[in-house]
């Protein structure tokens, strides 16, 4: 024991060691000394996330959450969920390792260009080379900026100090000879030379979990770089309401989401960078999609009232700002575009999706569904548009399963049934480490098909014995747990059996009935039966990977003709990449935007009543 | 020793010690220690003030800088310059103490208001109390921002994203009132409650030697406090062309100007805040004048082509910036206005004489000389305004003259002939410490008088048998060195002798040849001769306490009767506190600006011939 009555909690695999006053939650002690703890569910007990291993000191009994979420044997092994569990003497804990590996992922950038069919391209960025004569004796009351202002146009009122700052050594640098870097009116830089051919910009989407950066060339909309991550702020909660309940009339919590997200973009930004082998000083346009609470963290804006009914966002319009005001590793003064907000849970993204499937033109009837932890819901055409949120939670995404993993190597991304048995591909050919979102929906499907669950989602242990033999003995309890044994330890290679429990078939009840009853309500006010939507988009990350069939059996989504459904990729991003290239698109997603009309889920009479029904699965 | 072959520098009184490379100036080695040594030639060998006394180590043998500046006495006890002297071996040296006392003066906060008789009051900043209803469950298709704009007008676009931060909570603190600060279109704060009484504004004159910050009420223009200080950026170089040198090229350097000047302002409104009990949130204006290289640094602009001819200023509009971007701490929205600037060496404390003195709308022909160590000259009328450069240089605000001081306690401020002898004042009416401006004028004007001095400036040391009784055992050699005793080492209250030398005449030669060659060079241009000139304002700190008919003996200005000479004060601050109170006189300036022709001394033709005539004194 050390300092004043503390005592001192080692956290492994660093080897840090922190005094805290005893009593302190584990979880709290990591976060205040920088210790990194994933904590999914903002450290409420409802997610096994934060789970720490005793390995020296003793053992403190498990709580209530601990059993709920650990069970006997983690709990034997003397897993304690670090949320949950003070420090109270001088203890050594072996931190988990996160559910992500963390590295970037490198998607999308073989997309080709067909993308761009029928869009306007001008992305509003001007480059031109113009010659300044700098002042003579001759000619001696001026001063540089009224020279440059001549040459190049502009108001010297207008231009940013960042830019006078630097302006005498540029304009004496190349005998005169400037590139003046424009947007609209304004004047974004000056560059010593003729410089007019660099032009580029960022689409990034920024979702509750994962976050994308693309880097195109504006003038060709030619796709060079993109990766995707995890967003680091899931550490302070994996969903929304967790992460805003995080930062509520919290000033200094909010600048550690905001400061969070922008270094994590800053990284992606260096290494869409260094892959292509663009400056980041040519970077002269980003275009920012997101929810809501992501798009005000991101912009350092309170979103205390988002997390509170009427849950109102702090503003709607569509942002610009200079890449200098955020710290962003482009040239500082690239504009940084934020698309337009719906309501308080209906963001930019919402609208880059619309904008992006081209829902807002359509002369039928569709859905769009981005399905992601925060999810949204659009239904209409040109007519009338509506939208609501669908707040899935990260479970398609993989966290919150017991054995959940993101759609990465390892990961068993399909399962089905062959003569009874359950059968699974794993991603990149080895032993399974766990279930990704689209093998999750296709066990759970095989499963309801088998018998394994009823119609509520029930593991029928006590009736295995009608099982199909292949299944019966996969169907266990397991303490008080009722479990499905997807992969025999033998198969797995996590050294251990993969299970998929009954607390996972809520999770994906939970999840698809947010989504289910999303598009449900909406079909009910706007009176639209099945047979009326003419097409079902499928938007988000994990909305490329499931299976059709299995979204319909398991009543993700209405029971539509498999054609009449769509894979439509990442709208939003794509949303965002639009609307990069086209300062049109960037205009036309404001005027979607002001048509969008925003259905509040839960303060509707009927949705209580529809949520429940879309939590069960489909009686065939 | 330590390090790696280094030898260490102690610096007394502080005591800090400092390792450097051997042969580091002892200069270089304290200021790349933050340890602060006033350098006012810049460190160039060409002023006493960063003389350090050894205290323990070898004495180097002295340079011929040290030899001209200090003399053989300081040699003699160990005084060496810093900015000559290279340290070779571990040493300890005393810094001598700064010029300044370095406190607060504080000035004329009992300004009556009549300085605003015919002023249109109208500062442009308005408060608003008006009542916003945030977004509620019937009306949740909004947000925070846009219903702020629907009660207070205005466009949610152009609300800085610095007040859509804090705005949730405001909107929500005192029921929805709030008070709507704003100036012009921009929308400066929004404060919970009515707050609209509150409403303060500073003018702030950044002289190249002095800094004058005053607070007043923007409805009532009535002043609330004023402090004067020393620009703490003459630890870098007492004149203009030594502060630019410095920053010249070099933005690490220029960063330090900068930071010191912010530094200053933000003690002085630090200290004027606290004076008046005003709070610095309900600060929202703030009007700054200055000469274009202060401006320039202020505003981390790169002066250094300010420095190099044609001097051509990197811009010259009237800057409008928030004060956020300069981090002052009054209110972070508060708007930070620069007076328009006229050229290089003709800045806005030009524009702000002009303002105050209101030469601009004369009807006569008037000379306004603001007198400072980058002094300007205007002659016109309402007809046309002309405007130079005059540049003084520090020694009428006691800097570079071996005694000299500032207008404070202790300095000899005025000087006078009784029966042949030198009679003297000094302020706080204690012993004599050193002169000041006034008193060195009124010195010179006397032994010219005398005769100790010729009109050529010489100390007449080789004649004094025939000089007054009561003055001829006071001028003697010493040493190489021409020297009036002003004050025997009886009468000192520093415990020597003080001296006028021969070089300190030549150092007031320098300055009142400056800024008589200016009034020189301007009616000749203007073909105004001294018959035609109706008035002559005296403007500036010091030109306030000089004595008119001391001027006009040495010939810092025509020999005009002395009812046509008049004291306005510092009529830079005074301008500034004009455009402060009034928009409309704020815009005049900006006409101002536009009208003074600018002439350029250097490029003259005559300017030699007139230059080294007014170096000389008139001859009676």
């Amino acid at each position: 024991m050390r300092g004043m009555g503390k005592v001192e909690i080692t956290f492994l695999p660093a080897g840090r060691a922190v005094p805290v006053e005893p009593g302190t939650a584990i979880l709290k002690a990591a976060h205040a000394h920088g210790v990194e703890i994933t904590a999914t569910c903002g450290g409420r007990g409802r997610c096994t996330s934060c789970r720490v291993k005793f390995v020296a000191g003793p053992v403190p009994p498990p709580t209530i959450m601990d059993q709920l979420q650990l069970g006997d044997d983690l709990l034997r092994e003397g897993y304690r969920l670090a949320c949950q569990t003070p420090a109270t003497e001088a203890i050594t804990v072996q931190v988990a390792p996160p559910l992500d590996e963390s590295a970037f992922q490198i998607l999308g950038a073989d997309r080709d260009l067909s993308y761009l069919g029928g869009v306007e391209m001008d992305a509003g960025v001007r480059k031109r080379c113009v010659r300044v004569a700098p002042p003579s004796e001759e000619h001696h009351q001026t001063s540089d900026l009224e020279e440059l202002c001549r040459a190049a146009g502009g108001r010297a009122e207008e231009v940013p100090l960042e830019i006078v700052r630097d302006l005498p050594g540029i304009l004496r640098a190349a005998k005169g000879e400037v590139t003046v870097a424009s947007f609209g009116e304004a004047l974004l830089a000056v560059e010593p030379g003729d410089t007019s051919a660099m032009a580029f910009g960022l689409a990034i989407d920024v979702g509750t979990t994962s976050v994308v950066t693309t880097l195109l060339e504006l003038a060709s909309g030619e796709q060079l770089a993109s990766v995707s991550s995890l967003n680091p702020q899931a550490v302070f909660g994996g969903d929304l309401m967790s992460r805003i309940a995080f930062a509520q009339f919290n000033p200094p919590n909010l600048r550690k989401l905001q400061s969070r997200i922008l270094g994590l973009l800053n990284e992606q930004i260096d290494e869409v960078l260094r892959r292509s082998g663009v400056l980041g000083k040519w970077v002269y346009k980003v275009v920012v999609v997101g929810n809501t609470s992501m798009h005000h963290v991101l912009l350092g804006i309170d979103p205390s009232y988002v997390g509170l009914a009427p849950y109102a966002p702090v503003l709607r319009h569509p942002v610009v700002l200079p890449a200098r005001a955020l710290r962003l590793k482009v040239n500082p003064g690239a504009r940084v575009c934020l698309l337009p907000i719906v309501a308080g849970f209906v963001g930019a993204d919402a609208v880059a999706v619309a904008l992006a499937t081209r829902i807002y033109e359509s002369p039928t009837l569709k859905v769009a569904v981005d399905i992601g932890t925060n999810g949204e819901v659009l239904l209409g055409s040109r007519e009338r548009l509506m939208a609501c949120s669908a707040p899935a939670g990260p479970a398609f995404e993989g966290a919150q399963i017991r054995h959940g993993m993101r759609a990465a190597g390892g990961a068993i991304d399909k399962v089905w049934l062959d003569d009874g048995r359950l059968r699974y591909h794993v991603l990149g050919e080895g032993p399974p480490q766990g279930i990704c979102g689209s093998g999750l929906l296709d066990a759970v499907a095989c499963l309801l098909d088998s018998g394994v669950l009823d119609w509520l989602g029930l593991i029928q242990v006590e009736a295995r014995d009608r099982l199909p033999a292949g299944l019966r003995d996969r169907v266990e309890w397991r303490g008080e747990e009722r479990v499905v044994v997807l992969v025999p330890k033998a198969e797995s290679g996590r050294g251990e059996e993969l299970l998929l429990t009954q607390d996972d078939i809520r999770q994906v009840q939970l999840a698809k009935g947010a989504i289910a009853s999303g598009i449900r309500m909406l079909q009910k006010i706007m009176a639209v039966p099945d047979a009326a939507i003419d097409e079902l988009l499928l938007a988000g990350g994990f909305g490329n990977y499931l299976s059709i069939q299995s979204a319909i059996r398991i009543g993700l989504i209405p029971p539509l003709p498999p054609e009449r459904v769509r894979y439509v990729g990442n709208a939003a991003a794509l949303g965002a990449q639009l609307a990069l290239v086209s300062e049109a698109e960037r205009e036309r997603a404001e005027a979607i935007a002001g048509r969008i009309e925003h259905v509040a889920l839960a303060t509707h009479p009927d949705f209580q009543d529809i949520f429940v029904e879309a939590m069960n699965f489909p009686q065939e």
